[in-house]
């Protein structure tokens, strides 16, 4: 095989490493920084693949389930991290070389690549060109990346939502909540949201225009308080969190509702999940529970563009960042999820141009 | 207003009395035999009620959970029984007297009934004429009623099941599970169910035709049991019991598999239902998991009836029965169920004709 680069530079690459496999609550020194790597700017002979530069890193609750060593028959759909390399994620990038006919120098994509200044991507059929520059390019991190598609498909595939219906979301001004609960306030529904922190509730009402909200922490009786928000009880709840919350919930269901299960963020840095002991309810209210995954609506990625991009535009639908700068800061970013620190989508800038 | 039934004479109608609200497991004291009552074989004046003699009387695990007392804020779906009066549940019955146009003396019915050897019903709306008396009477509190209507509907309106896929039903051999099964093979489905004895194993293997069976009590590991059965994971979960096997069937769910939530017998003389663990996997693994009441199908009654008389009779489909002959062996009949005594549909003859 030609080796490719003959001749070419090799620059410096940071990367931001996995030390170990992580259980428990995951710490910055389970990453590390690695200054000292190195890679050519070019695309190895005959290879199909993509060299980027790294703009913008995604930090994303779903990762961490990949940094648990797998169980052997049990495992999770999508592969663990590998120690020792970079962390991989959703990021926006620009292309510098491309092996691959649907990319060419200068393109700006978003999807999987590297916790790292340069990515070689192989997996080319993940990527998604980025045409739209009149917004800001991070939000391809979020609400115009797979958060953003996570909200759509979630809501509008899952939920089966109707106007006027009751819709609570935990976790509601993080990258997802904040979405579907502005999706939801469009189509007319009355939305509740539950956050971790004053400032987050205030944005929750203030900004992105929810009915009610309130801070989950400051709610000795999860139970007593949606029954407080929602007399007549829930039709649809869009679930990222799991746990006590998701118990509260149960028992506040009315007939037919619907659950969207997005992610269980409570309960990811647990050893043993907690147990959720309301199912029962399910069958007296005829409750439908449904998990997914956003990789398999990936094909509603344009139908969901052309939805979600006027509003954006018109300022009907507002989106909220928390950026990090710099790829050193990325670990911190990534663990902060999990506190609760990130006030909306969390984006490590790695460089902006 | 007219008393109705003058000069009728009143005959003795022995009762099945709950003596107060039952809290943890059920005990055959927690109800008793009234034998002093008294009745008027009589529609009184004016009413469009029926005057019964109850045939049949079914015992369903259902009706644990409408022993407890309830819990403001909290109801199930259905109305507590009331102590100090006689049990309310599904029966066959022939009627004796009417008030109502749609019934007249001789008809026999199904529906909801009294614990005792006659009853009034007012609920007239709530009782299925049988028009089909050559198979056994008792079928209606079974195949042929709501155990059977459950099971057609949960499989084929909630589980969205296909030729070939894999089915696993829980409490198999009970009054639901055991139909579930044979509905599953006959669509050409692999059916595996789990039951509490070896008897109860050999009927599903050998007289259900399920294509493997187990002895939940000698599991010691559900989920290596599952995984022993289910090596490539399960389509289909029709859940009758909850705790325990459901989180081990979480961990065995294929992608898009369905869980139709009936039951769940493990719970109901819990004081505090058991945790589940395992529900993340509904992301993992884009899990369906819904519940459902089956007075919401009874529009499908006839559909139901014209689907499985004929399977009956031609020996495609069977039925296996436990019968408690009195109404005074109806206690230890109910309470069987959840010690699982009960070798498939629990019955109680109050009389034969």
């Amino acid at each position: 095989m030609a080796s490719g680069g003959g001749g070419v530079e090799e620059v410096s690459n940071k990367q931001v490493i996995l030390k170990d496999y992580v259980s428990g609550f995951p710490k910055e020194s389970d990453m590390y920084l690695n200054a000292s790597g190195r890679i050519k700017l070019k695309v190895p002979e005959g290879s199909n693949a993509v060299l980027v530069k790294n703009l913008y890193l995604s930090c994303d609750p779903y990762m961490r389930p990949r940094m648990k060593q797998p169980i052997p028959g049990n495992e999770t759909y999508i592969e663990p991290f590998k120690p020792g390399s970079p962390i991989v994620g959703n990021g926006v990038a620009k292309v510098l070389d491309s092996g691959h006919p649907d990319f060419k120098k200068g393109d700006l994509i978003w999807g999987k690549t590297g916790w790292e200044e340069y990515s070689l991507i192989t997996a080319v059929q993940t990527l998604f060109k980025i045409h739209h520059t009149d917004v800001p390019l991070s939000y391809y991190t979020g609400i115009l990346g797979m958060p953003g598609m996570t909200a759509y498909a979630g809501f509008y595939e899952i939920c089966s939502p109707k106007k006027g219906e009751r819709v609570f979301i935990s976790a509601a001004s993080g990258a997802v909540g904040q979405l579907v609960g502005q999706f939801a306030k469009l189509l007319g529904c009355y939305v509740v949201g539950s956050a971790g922190s004053k400032e987050k509730v205030d944005l929750l009402k203030n900004k992105f225009g929810f009915n009610e909200a309130f801070n989950y922490k400051e709610e000795p009786d999860l139970h007593a308080a949606l029954k407080r928000y929602f007399p007549e009880g829930i039709d649809i709840y869009f679930e990222n969190v799991g746990g006590k919350m998701l118990d509260a919930v149960l028992l506040n269901m009315r007939a037919h509702g619907r659950i969207a299960v997005c992610g269980m963020i409570s309960q990811y840095n647990l050893e043993h999940p907690e147990g959720v002991h309301n199912l029962m309810t399910v069958v007296w209210k005829r409750v439908r529970i449904e998990g997914f995954l956003v990789s398999e609506y990936h094909h509603l990625f344009p139908k969901f563009l052309e939805f979600v991009l006027p509003y954006i535009k018109e300022g009907k639908i507002t989106y909220v960042e928390d950026v990090a700068e710099g790829l050193e800061s990325a670990p911190a970013a990534l663990i902060g999820l999990f506190t609760g620190r990130n006030v909306g989508k969390q984006v490590v800038v790695v460089a902006r141009e």
